[in-house]
């Protein structure tokens, strides 16, 4: 399971109408509108190194509204069990 | 429910424990080592904003073997119901 | 009570007026041109995070003038009562 | 009537008691513990603008716990009638 | 008396006029074009706080051929009486 | 006539006397306490060219409390004859 | 043996086209898409030093689709032997 | 086949040994002392994702000397091909 | 004599025409094209500091084919006699 | 013929003797101590570009009082043949 976390800025008058078309995006798992120096940050899970490229440059980077992405690709995931069990029950701690 | 995306450079020769630490923290969903300017990135979700201080600033950062964090607070997450009911089937798109 | 911070670049030749239409949004509760890397600071002060995507990125971001904004959400109040009670009185300490 | 918002750098272990420490001082209106490249935003109200030094270098940067400070001085303040009534009433627009 | 050191961005090729529009403008104590990241640097001296930001964001700023410009707002004056009687005679110390 | 506008970054509790420390070399005409990125503007005038290693790299650099530098030369000054003739009258435009 | 490590911006649109352009440059002996700031990064392989302004300046930077690049020049190159055997067999370690 | 290209700035004086140690890695295909911000490119090449961790967080970045690094990873190697085949034959185009 | 140092960005079609304008100037001494952040590198000595402005800001900076210019200006020249005598005898060393 | 353009940040309190340590390198043609970010600039010509990593990396940078530096590699000489016959001569144009 490879993991990308892709920053995305996107038109000032578009952020919205962005975000809901990278939550669209099959393999894209969670979209946040965020503060600072971006705008959105996706988070992308896929079962193979080798459809990345596909995925990121080859569709997610070319959605409208976008206007500039950076990707941080994850080395390792820590808590991999727990994201096979949901979210939901009993979060704060 | 509040996320937040906290982007943690760690000491150099101690980023593996650090990122495990982070894990071990309730409310962290997700923690990754990454590519790029950031060594880690953690996600925190809370059911409730007025936690967020206790938990990043009282808690989350004051663990060893971090540098310096930065982070990023969620405005809106754009597919919460998915976030529900968990990953692991039917990944790729 | 949420507050968040938006630091505003706006086009060279329209400051004031765009200064002015932040002011006039009802959720801001203070508007500064300031110097520095940004020309205007806006302070928003919401009942509920919720509301803050669609006052923040739905409406505010999307005022005429504007080039680009960052925004610093606070994780805690530190003086909360103080700002129930209003300025004016016995300012300089 | 002067205001200066002063960005704060503080040490990790020791931002809660800084920010503490900043609303302390009289001329300091408002006090933020925030997201992002900075760690609190502390607003400062003066009524004269020759008291600037003396509160904000000589007093207000000298705080335990500070590594760095960076201020914006507010060229205009555009909603300065407001401020002399206080918040707490009717917030969310 | 309140000083504003003002550094400016121009067009590469209208540095020379727009350095001199600046120095026309009465405040406008000082203008110079200068080395480094910024092309001009103009030096504005007011008798009162509250002129500041109708002589920078409302004249000076539009001043045409400039680009991005940034203020730099002095807290205090350290050498106030020189000033007052003029440069010219022994400079080299 | 020479005109080299030198930014300083010092010590976080030493801004005032470094600033006093600066004032006091003869060639500096102006010393501000600034705000913004940088903590203290001198701007050296000296007669000659050839002094101004001697000055800046060999003195003014090397006062106590200073932590960095950055100076901008001046290509031309732009109202050369205003600055033989003093401030002080008329100042607000 | 002189090489350079080229990165590229390449327009959002066009980056695996881009890519291939760069990939069929004769003296470009590996091509990379790469998460972070840079699009792509091409290593350039040539006999002598005084190719490298033609390949680089004259030729490579001017392919269709890129926006920016930035070169690194090699000082030295720590396991020429191993390239010269190539790759493939027993990697991992 | 994953390429990981890690950019390593090393302690001033012991460049030459840093980009030795780095090169006795056997993953590590390729070093470089180059020019710019960064003293050393090394380019890793492994056969599984799942690797990667260990290799460059848990033995790369552990090298003396090493103070700071950046890994790009790459999305696609454009002629993988090529790389099987080695190189210093035909090189200048 | 008075010696600067201009890097140049210039559009990445035109890099070596431009490069070629500027060895054309007659104050120019040195002209390059190099690696990193800047694409060309302009080392121009004037006997007088009172002609750098006509020369750079008046003349330099205007040719076509540049987009930025950033100046360093030498404080000291340190070895000045061996500028005099040429080069081109006993290089390395 | 290989020039490098290195920039050099050197101890405040020891910029002089750096620089005077840097002109005593036989394949450093010129040094000058600079306005700006950096605080020295020394130009290195060498015959051989095989040379550079010996000259740079394992003597120059390792002088005493250099905090950091970063070189700027020419890709080519646009007036070589003028630095051959020495400077001196009919400077200004």
């Amino acid at each position: 399971m490879v993991t990308a976390i892709v920053m995305v800025q996107a038109e000032r008058l578009r952020i919205q109408e962005t975000a809901e078309a990278l939550a669209a995006v099959p393999s894209v798992r969670e979209v946040y509108s965020v503060t600072g120096e971006w705008d959105i940050v996706a988070i992308v899970r896929l079962s193979e190194y080798d459809h990345l490229d596909d995925v990121v440059t080859g569709h997610l980077r070319k959605i409208d509204g976008i206007v500039r992405t950076q990707t941080m690709l994850a080395f390792r995931t820590y808590n991999e069990d727990m994201l096979d069990q949901g979210f939901g029950i009993g979060l704060d701690g």
